[in-house]
C-alpha cells in the first residue's frame, strides 16, 4: 500500500494537524516511459499554506486531494531508458511514500519545467547531504539566489535586511549577500533564531519582531537605512521596514506568511499581484527631474504648437477665490489645471 | 497692502473654504540681491492637501502659515543685476499677491533647486499661453514626463493606464504615451471627463470609476492586461488596477489623492515611503530562475564545502508526522528547513 497525506477539509486559518488525513492507497503503477519512485525526503514549504487556500500559482488543493510538495527519492522501477533502479531523483511527488513520474521534456524551461510532473535525476555531490537538494540546493536556495543576485544586487557595504531570517530562504539570502560584501541584518521571531543568525550565519545584527520595539531595534541596526529588503513575510513587517528605507532602496516581495494564514485577504493594497506578475513598483518624485525641465519644455512646446499635446484649465480670478477652488480640487470636482489668476487683467 | 491666504486651522479631512483665511499683510520689501514679484498666476496642486497635513516632503503648513505654491509673476522691482522690471518669472511665491525672491544659486540642482526660494526667469514662447508654464510646461508636466519616459518607458503597442486621467499630470502622461505609440486607457471620475479623454486627448478608452463595475470596464478596455500604470490616486483604484496587470508590468506611484484627504494613514501597507525613497518593489517568482539551478548548485555546493554557506534542518520521521510539522511551520514555531524523512533508514 502507498501511504498518503490528504487535505481533509477546507482551511481558513493556521492549519492544524486535524486538517489532514493519513490514508493507505493502492500502490501506483509506472506506465510506459515512466518511473516508480520511493520517496526518501519530502520538503514542507510555506507556500503550501497558500496552496491549500487555492491562492498559489503552483497548485490549488481541495479537500480530499493529495498534498503537493517537492520530494527526493530513489527509482525503484524504471520504464524509461534514461533512468535506472537506484537513481536518486527529485520530483513534485506530493506527500506520499511512492509516486510515478515522467521523464523530463527537454523543451520545457523555467516555470513550465519547475511545475512539470517529471523526475529530475540528481548527481549528488558527496560533500553535501542529500537533504540539501530540497533546501539550500533546491527551491528555497534558488529563490534566495535569484532574488538576491538578480533582483536586489546588493553592493559591497550596502545594508540588506531579510525577514524570516533563519528560514531556508532567508538564511541563504543573508549568506549570499554577506558573501557579496553586504552588511546583513535579519528579522526573526525569537532570540534563539536571532542568536543563530548572528553567531552562525554571520549577520551583522538580527531583530526579534516579537518585541514591540522592533522597529527601533531595526533603526539602530541600520543607521544608514535599508538599501535592500528581501521580504518573506509581508504585512506589518514589510510596513515597518518601509519606514527605514534608504534612498533608491530595492524591495523583493517573495513570501507573504502573514497572508497565508489569514482567512481573507488582508486590508490595504494587496501586493500579491506584484509577485504573480513579476511587476515593478517605482516611486516617483518630480524634483529628481528638475534639471530636465528645459528639455521637456522644448519638446512639449513644439507638441502644443503642432497639436500633439493639449491641456485644459480650471481658472478663477482673484486670490480670494483660491480656497474655494482648492476645496473643489481636493474633492475631485474640478476639471482641468487649477489656476488662480491673481492679476486677471495681466494674464 | 499684500493680499495673502493663510491656513486658518488644522485640516483633517477634505479641506473646505473655511479652513483658510484671507488677510492683508504689509507689502514685502526686496532686500539686496532680491526681486519683488507681482503674482500673475498661482497654481493649486493636490500635493498641497498633503502639505497642510504636514505629510509632504516639500512643505509642512501649520495654522497661521502662508499657503505655499508655485506662481508665475512679473518683476516689479529688481535689486539683482540678472533681473529687470517686467521680467516674467516663476517662483514658490505662495498664495499671495506680492512676494520677494532670491536669484537662483547656480550650484543647486534637482530637488534643492526645485524647492529653493529663488525666482526663475522665463523666456515665454509666444506659441503657448503664459499659464502653461505652471501646468503642462511646469511641475505637473515635468512629473508626467519623468514618470512616463524614464520610469514607465511604454513601448509601442503596450497598454498604459493612467488615473486622474484628465488632470494636469494624467492628461500629459496619456498624451506622451500616445505619442510614444502606446495604447492609453484613462481612469477618471465622470463621464464628461472620460469623453474628454477619448475625444480630445486621443485615449483609446476611459473608465469612470464612480461606476461600481469599473474594474470590469477596465478589464474590457485592457484585454491584454495593463503593462504600465501611472498612479495618481492610490488606494482602491491602485488595488483595482493591480488586479489587471500584464506580466512584467511597471507601476509608478505618483499621487495618493485618496490618502491626502484621509485624517489618518489608510490601513494596509502604506506605499508612501516607496515614493519618498524612490524605491523599487519587485515581485519574485522562483520558477523564472529554474534554468539556472545547476549554476546555483555548483556555487552553493562549493560554498557549503568551504564553510561559506550553512543550513539547518527541522526534520521529522515518517509521513504521519508531516501534518504536525506543517502546522508548526505555518505558525512560525519550527526552526530550520522543514523536512520529512519518509524513509528514515535511507536518508
Amino acid at each position: 500500500m502507498n501511504r498518503q497525506v490528504l487535505l481533509r477539509n477546507a482551511v481558513t486559518a493556521v492549519p492544524v494537524e486535524a486538517d489532514f488525513e493519513v490514508v493507505d492507497a493502492p500502490m501506483p503503477q509506472a506506465g510506459a516511459g515512466q518511473v516508480l519512485i520511493r520517496t526518501l525526503l519530502l520538503s514542507l514549504d510555506p507556500y503550501m499554506g497558500s496552496a491549500i487556500k487555492s491562492r498559489h500559482m503552483s497548485a490549488g488543493v481541495k479537500p480530499g486531494d493529495l498534498m503537493p510538495g517537492e520530494a527526493l527519492g530513489v527509482v525503484t522501477e524504471s520504464r524509461h531508458p534514461d533512468f535506472a533502479e537506484g537513481d536518486i531523483v527529485t520530483s513534485r511527488a506530493g506527500w506520499q511514500a511512492y509516486s510515478v513520474a515522467d521523464a523530463p521534456t527537454p523543451l520545457l524551461t523555467g516555470m513550465a519545467a519547475a511545475l512539470s510532473p517529471a523526475a529530475t535525476k540528481l548527481a549528488p555531490d558527496g560533500r553535501v547531504p542529500l537533504s540539501a537538494y530540497l533546501g539550500v540546493l533546491g527551491m528555497p536556495g534558488l529563490t534566495a539566489y535569484g532574488g538576491t543576485v538578480d533582483l536586489l544586487s546588493p553592493r559591497p557595504g550596502e545594508t540588506l535586511v531579510v525577514s524570516a531570517a533563519t528560514g531556508p530562504v532567508g538564511s541563504t539570502v543573508g549568506q549570499i549577500a554577506r558573501n557579496m560584501g553586504a552588511r546583513v541584518v535579519g528579522i526573526a521571531g525569537s532570540d534563539e533564531k536571532c542568536a543563530y543568525a548572528v553567531d552562525r550565519l554571520g549577520f551583522a545584527a538580527c531583530v526579534n519582531y516579537k518585541n514591540a520595539a522592533w522597529p527601533d531595534a531595526l533603526a539602530d541596526a541600520c543607521p544608514d537605512g535599508v538599501d535592500c529588503y528581501f521580504d518573506n513575510v509581508g504585512g506589518g513587517i514589510l510596513q515597518g521596514v518601509m519606514g527605514r528605507l534608504a534612498m533608491h532602496a530595492r524591495i523583493v516581495l517573495c513570501g507573504a506568511m502573514e497572508q497565508y494564514n489569514s482567512p481573507t485577504v488582508l486590508p490595504g493594497p494587496n501586493l500579491g499581484p506584484i509577485v504573480g506578475k513579476r511587476a515593478t513598483i517605482k516611486g516617483l518624485v518630480v524634483y529628481d527631474f528638475w534639471d530636465r525641465m528645459p528639455h521637456w519644455r522644448r519638446i512639449a512646446t513644439d507638441w502644443i504648437a503642432s497639436g500633439r499635446l493639449t491641456f485644459k484649465e480650471d481658472r478663477v480670478e482673484g486670490l480670494d477665490a483660491a480656497p474655494a477652488l482648492f476645496a473643489r480640487l481636493m474633492s475631485g470636482r474640478n476639471f482641468g489645471k487649477a489656476l488662480v489668476a491673481v492679476a486677471p487683467d495681466q494674464a
